[in-house]
């Protein structure tokens, strides 16, 4: 398992830290495919637990899951103008097929816009038909030069997903309902605060109306695009024909939205709460929730205290009946490995919870519980084990969800700052700056060529700040619009 | 929705009855890309319930689910002699990629033996790493001919369990203990029978040591092979170099296994369980359980049938406190359909129970309970209703299994029989044929040449008959073990 040589630190190296990190922790690993990666265990955990609490939110918002091909005729791709523009150039290609050479050539979805709208039109013919609201969870690909685990890799898991309305509205209503459940789900699971906002055109998604998305601030105080919502408005509908005849006979094109998450969040996840003893997983998603450890020298107490763990492990397992999230536990059995040595390796894992029981423990019926996450340990009567596990689990995601906000609100700028200020911020420690903006892509264009910031999004009104910015942070000019800068990853 | 043609009967023709049912229930549809489906909501969501449940089974027994990249260098392949000559012909090729030709051309993964078990080599060194026991949901490409919705497509979605042991007795028992997993899903789950049983060298996975296989009789007596488990000895441990210090201090090769089931089982729940009014899904794969039909004429009727529709989803939605499996019931509410109209499209879908209730229903305090699978119709006091749905859908359950073992048996023959009339039955009727084998692969060949039928499998004890078989089907000779026969999917 892990090596025992001390990680780099996050001041030392924060990129260095963080491959570390997801390598020794076991989330993933190299391939020697270049730029795919493989999820180990421990990381696929995470994100099954991702995947069932996102699809239960997509299912009570209304939604269902279907499955689209991997494959796609390249020519699918150059029906909407900005969307072959943006997808042709990270295209794998698939030229040949059973040991022929295909007639027209095609391309492993890297997104699936084109296919699904293609179906979307053989289903619909009126506006009773409508809306359709599907979900996909799926693997795509997309050719990228440079890679880093989990953040950005050729492959990617994710879920994409579609829908078709009658109406511009309700397809707005659509993304932004579904901006809230990414932000719900990333608050409150992956413990990761995010402002969520509206893209600049640069940063639109190619063939969307508006783009929205998440955006969360990791520790080296760079953004992280967690998610993102598209309101792609008749564009698609109309490169695939995607028409319905309207309540009032009339024949229109249908409105579209879609949205995804990825993998990605994983990254995020070690990157919002990581420190330099390794990986920390908020409860809510930690494969294992209590790592149980047990102490003895002699053969006579091994019996005692494993017995002791295994009766812990199934009581607490069963303790309140929660089904099917009984407390996740694992007792960590294995010989020839000293306590410090099992310890060491738990919190480089990031298990939420420890609990350490010796033969001296057990004789006062108690045992030390340690928090992965501020390592305070006390000692805990076995009697009333089950609430203090249960209530420090729910105390700890609050916690995390606390600390990672009031570390980003510590590194936001809302003052006024000039651009000098501001370009030493952006080459120095970094940070998110709300400023004002002119509305000129020329002069986003320049600040991101100058300092590597961009915009990140124009936040929704609660992220706004309460004096609004009144002229760019650029050129000077009047501002039209509050915008949030920050480098990115 | 469906359209109100009549469905092509079973009899008339089994495959247009088969293809029209799964369009029409909208488990699938033709997809643009040649070969490939698109798994509507319907198909998707039995494929979910088999996901769910089949993933239960593996993690309790130990295994745990990973991902591996969908892109496999075409060198790979080439490892494993016997692998290769397999998959190779089915290859879907990624020669550019970034807008650039590829070094090394990438094949789609067919099946991950190659990639999975380099990563291993890179975990393993001792045998205290071992066993591994891993699983993946993926999608795969083969690429076919000739295509079948659900049975044989280009793309398809599966699990592929991978693991590595220490000795070839714990490989062995590892490939027949998760044989038996897929026979308890497919008899407990998908309600359809199954033949266990070893493979014949000529229809081994192409690398393995020994395949063992599930065989299931589909409504025109052919066989579908549902799912496989092989155990790969020391071939690609040898090919990969997945080596480990044994206790002893020798370095040795490790012992593999890989096993599978895919979407094909949402087709042979199709051809085992439908009828010519249309699909039939055993209630616990079923994403909804009960239908409830509103009866109205007038709009107070619809006021008051709407409300009572709605308190009984709701009191048995919750009826049981089944978490996460409350009843799954679905309310149909659309206007301006009769309710014949709603009771064909249901009885399509294969909805297992429908509730009828009118307002004369409603003043007796009864509605009308519809079974999918026996069409029997009788009235339930509401105030017993969860009990009796519940009743029924264990009942429906089990007798659906019953129906498919009793139709199975009936279609089977394990009295001599004689080349000749072996031949007319192939050529006729079909069915499963248990006969003596000379063990020469010549023999088998010839049949398979003649008839179209194959050895499905080497029937396990249990499966074998009463009095054994003394002669080969073909040649007279000695026989040396008992094999199924069948033409088959």
């Amino acid at each position: 398992m892990a090596d025992d040589k001390k990680l780099t630190t996050r001041d030392a190296d924060f990129s260095a830290w963080y491959n570390e990190v997801v390598l020794r922790s076991e989330l993933a690993d190299y391939s020697p495919v270049k730029g795919c990666m493989v999820i180990r265990p421990n990381g696929y955990g995470i994100w099954e637990r991702m995947q069932r609490q996102l699809d239960d939110m997509f299912k009570a918002t209304g939604h269902q899951n279907a499955y689209f091909p991997l494959l796609i005729p390249e020519s699918f791709l150059h029906k909407e103008a900005q969307h072959v523009e943006g997808f042709a150039p990270e295209a794998a290609v698939v030229t040949h097929g059973g040991g022929k050479k295909l007639e027209e050539p095609l391309i492993i979805r890297p997104t699936s816009e084109t296919i699904i709208y293609t179906m979307f039109a053989k289903w619909v013919q009126s506006y009773r038909d409508l809306p359709i609201l599907m979900n996909q969870w799926a693997n795509v690909v997309r050719w990228e030069m440079r890679t880093r685990l989990f953040l950005r890799t050729t492959e990617f898991l994710w879920q994409e997903g579609h829908t078709a309305h009658v109406s511009e509205a309700e397809a707005e209503e659509e993304a932004r309902k579904m901006l809230g459940v990414y932000r719900d789900f990333m608050e409150g699971w992956v413990a990761m605060p995010v402002v969520t906002g509206r893209k600049t055109d640069s940063e639109r998604f190619a063939g969307a109306l508006r783009t929205y998305s998440c955006e969360a601030m990791m520790q080296d105080n760079k953004a992280l695009q967690a998610g993102t919502s598209h309101n792609l408005g008749q564009n698609f509908a109309k490169a695939f024909d995607l028409k319905f005849q309207a309540e009032n006979g009339a024949t229109e094109h249908a409105w579209n939205t879609s949205w995804g998450v990825s993998t990605r969040m994983v990254g995020g996840l070690v990157m919002t709460h990581g420190d330099d003893t390794g990986l920390r997983v908020p409860p809510l998603l930690a494969p294992i929730e209590l790592v149980i450890v047990p102490i003895y020298r002699t053969p006579d107490e091994q019996t005692l205290v494993l017995e002791a763990a295994e009766r812990i492990r199934k009581s607490l397992g069963d303790w309140d009946r929660r089904e099917p999230a009984r407390l996740r536990i694992h007792v960590d059995t294995r010989e020839g490995m000293k306590p410090g040595a099992k310890y060491y390796e738990w919190e480089l894992r990031g298990v939420p919870l420890r609990l350490e029981i010796g033969p001296r423990d057990l004789a006062s019926n108690q045992g030390v519980l340690v928090r992965r996450d501020t390592r305070e340990k006390r000692p805990v009567s076995l009697g009333i084990l089950g609430e203090e596990v249960s209530d420090t689990l729910s105390r700890m995601q609050r916690d995390m969800l606390a600390a990672a906000l009031d570390r980003r609100e510590a590194n936001s700028v809302r003052a006024r700052i000039d651009y000098g200020a501001f370009k030493e911020l952006m080459e120095g420690k970094g940070g998110f700056v709300y400023a004002g903006w002119c509305g000129d892509a020329a002069c986003e264009a320049q600040i991101k060529d100058e300092t590597k910031a961009t915009i990140r999004c124009l936040p929704d009104e609660e992220f706004q700040s309460a004096t609004k910015p009144t002229e760019c942070l650029k050129c000077g000019r009047p501002s039209t619009v509050e915008a949030l800068w920050a480098r990115a990853y």
